[in-house]
């Protein structure tokens, strides 16, 4: 019985998460924990929530460390004994850095550096990191191959694919195993930003009339956010390079007049819709975003849930937990 | 009379050559001033030399900024009334980043940062960037065309990737016309970093026996830097889009070992050759390099110098300047 216990010990993986508190991070750390795996939780924070992870508080596989990435000295300290890191704390809204040149650096880039020193710094070899579909810019391509050009049309994306390429030149340098996953948006329970919040936001402002950033046309995947970290996993335990790039995306492609619509029949809403812009929501915006999930299909995954679906839930989500 | 004059006055260019006094931005200062135009030559003299622009110094259409591209404040008031920057400032050396994590990073990227926002606060709209094949990394397909994969095996190459990245978004959120340039290795005239420089500093100080990196198998191409200045010229002039990505490489490939000869046969010596490494010169380094040149021959481009010729030419320039 103390042996079985031991060898049960020994073999636990034990992960750290940065933006482990986060949306996407805090149903990571529910998977690593559903699966018997030890997690340690970094997060500062910023847009991450407790009430997203406290439900762990008393599990013994579950610490919690409150801090910054760019904290490197207290974050290589987390990282003792790690041996796989998720990084998934970042700057995540795409549409600031036109006004603001410096935010996706910091937090993105210096932010990935400071994680890639302190893997350096224990000896972790293992990473997997969230990127984007905002790494391809306007896709000549669609649906979009791992292999086509990067050609970012934002800070945020530009900053994204700067950490994709330093992540390959450590794992060069030093031999990791890497995972890069760009993902489209991620929908579902704990959403804390985009274009759902947007527009029940704006419900709530004015339920008359809503004004809207494009005039509709451009046509964007999301992934339920379950099934988005199944990818991952799947992803981790079925790619065999040594540097691993996946998308995640979804084949249900809609346009944001049907977004917008789907979300306002699950708010129940009959509001009048104003589309203000043209056919980018933003400058540096891209209008059309449809991911190849091929090399993703290939390990057998498939997404449980519709794009339709997704927003469905997530409104619902959103609509019970109003303070969240 | 005066009439003439003024016209020509209001027709010159004004370039910003950042690096203006290194190897190849100084040959690019020299193409300028030759073809009548302006220029301020940026340069903290780190690696530039004073002695690759003095011949300059009484030209009216030449001024010296002695300033680190790091230093936005001082750059931005240099960009003053200036039309289109030539960012050829870096930290060139491929193999240090191994060591030091940190050199190419502040160098390269918050380098070119500081340029971008020199020329966001003073409206220039046009830059020619310096890039390198590195961010190619070990390509799939020889030769490489533009449209490949970037992925840079080295943190050189990853800083100049996102150097390419940040570019591209500002010049999406501002309109920019952007040239980045894709380089093979320069030689020729002013060369000072390299194989060659490598060499010929072993040969003087061991002319019986010299250690060589690899085990000369690495296959490389290099271009002589007129005719890699002339390629960016000619492509600035003939490239039509407003973000153009340019390779600028030789279809004369010759492994390390051959161009170890060559050097050597060029130096007049019979110094033993003894091959330490692998496959590859160091941790990073990408054992083939063969750029696609076609975008460039469609703008009817092609190389005076073969790849031979230019080593020749190299080494005969380095032993006439031991100083330089």
């Amino acid at each position: 019985m103390a042996t079985d216990s031991l060898k049960k010990t020994a073999n636990k993986m034990k992960y750290l998460v940065t933006g482990g508190a986060g949306f996407i991070g805090s149903h990571i750390v529910d998977y690593i924990l559903a699966h018997g795996d030890k997690v340690v939780v970094y997060d500062n924070f910023s847009t991450g929530k407790k009430s997203f992870i406290q439900h762990h508080k008393n599990d013994t596989n579950f610490t919690l460390v409150e801090g910054d990435v760019l904290d490197t000295k207290k974050l290589s300290k987390s990282m003792k004994g790690v041996d796989f890191v998720f990084h998934m704390a970042a700057h995540a809204d795409v549409r600031s850095g036109f006004n603001d040149h410096s935010i996706d650096h910091t937090q993105n880039l210096e932010g990935t550096q400071s994680v890639l020193e302190a893997m350096f710094a224990n000896g972790v070899k293992k990473i997997a990191f969230a990127s984007t579909s905002s790494i391809y810019g306007d896709a000549e391509i669609h649906p979009t191959p791992e292999n086509s050009p990067m050609n970012p049309t934002s800070l945020y994306g530009a900053t994204k694919a700067a950490c994709e390429h330093y992540i390959h030149a450590y794992a060069t340098y030093y031999d990791w195993d890497v995972y890069i996953f760009r993902f489209v948006s991620f929908i579902g329970e704990r959403y804390t930003h985009g274009i759902i919040v947007d527009i029940l936001k704006k419900l709530k402002d004015n339920p008359k009339e809503i004004d809207l950033l494009s005039d509709g046309t451009p046509r964007k995947s999301s992934i339920y956010v379950l099934d988005g970290v199944s990818a991952m996993f799947i992803g981790i335990k079925k790619a065999k390079d040594k540097i691993n790039v996946i998308n995640i995306g979804h084949d249900d492609i809609l346009s944001v007049n049907e977004i917008v619509d789907i979300i306002l029949e699950a708010a129940q809403s009959t509001v009048k819709k104003k589309y203000q812009g043209g056919n980018r929501g933003w400058k540096g915006d891209n209008n059309f975003v449809h991911l190849s999930n091929e090399k993703l299909k290939t390990f057998g995954w498939k997404p449980n849930l519709s794009f339709k679906d997704g927003i469905r839930k997530t409104v619902e989500w959103i609509l019970l937990h109003p303070t969240s």
